[in-house]
């Protein structure tokens, strides 16, 4: 099993940060406008990402499997890229000075292939865009995302 | 051993982006403006990072393992952070439409600690600033680096 990981600080109270990464409309912010379902732990979430023409490329399930406010939230994924399913999000918290830091990972994949290596890029640009939700109130989630290379 | 990898894709030729990656003068445009050292195999090149004050941070030197035009560059670490040294840089290039696709790696860390998250983020912003590099002729290197957390 391999591991996505990542490390970002972002100005804003963890709360806040929190809230982003744990409900519907928090991740509608930065990961994937197109974003609903069950808010509360057990519950199950679903992301749909659209091409710029509008054309469906992506539908992400996952349930929320740990919220424990300011400390640590975990998604599980049951539905999306055959590679994704039964890997877990995992969101951990802390403080220093004006900064919530979050430790960021993408778990228990099968193997490094380069899929993993596309996703660890965009993952990198999307925790930009929720430091950017965050710290100014507008994110960029699908479609209006960062491309990154010729798979999006 | 674990991996960071990323994938990216830039919109200039691949010679260019070659280039950027296997010169000092080329990762002075992207990673660290205070690069230098012989752009040859088995050269030594020594990359130095500044806090905005101009006090020294960071001290890089490694060196070119593997140039193949047009294929691949890797990096040996010879100095730097102790969790860096005896770690490989591997840059894969192929071409897809009008972009020069990257697979890059930060290869063989002992472990996935904390700062290797940290990192991993870094890195992925440093490809952004090489990107723009190569599109643009301007990149993002250090001192200018975008910041990402309370470790830089």
């Amino acid at each position: 099993m391999v591991d996505i990981i990542h490390r970002i600080g972002i100005k804003a109270p963890l709360a806040k940060v929190y809230e982003a990464v744990s409900t519907a409309k928090g991740i509608a912010g930065w990961w994937s406008e197109t974003t609903t379902g069950e808010s509360k732990l057990g519950g199950a979430i679903t992301s749909v990402f659209h091409a710029p023409d509008g054309k469906e490329i992506g539908r992400m399930v996952f349930e929320l499997v740990k919220l424990e406010p300011g400390k640590k939230v975990q998604w599980r994924f049951t539905a999306g890229p055959e590679e994704w399913v039964g890997t877990d999000l995992t969101f951990d918290f802390s403080r220093d000075g004006d900064q919530t830091l979050i430790v960021f990972g993408h778990r228990n994949w099968r193997e490094a292939v380069e899929f993993m290596a596309h996703c660890s890029m965009k993952w990198a640009t999307f925790l930009l865009s929720l430091r950017e939700l965050a710290e100014t109130g507008t994110g960029r989630p699908s479609p209006d995302d960062l491309k990154i290379d010729n798979w999006n």
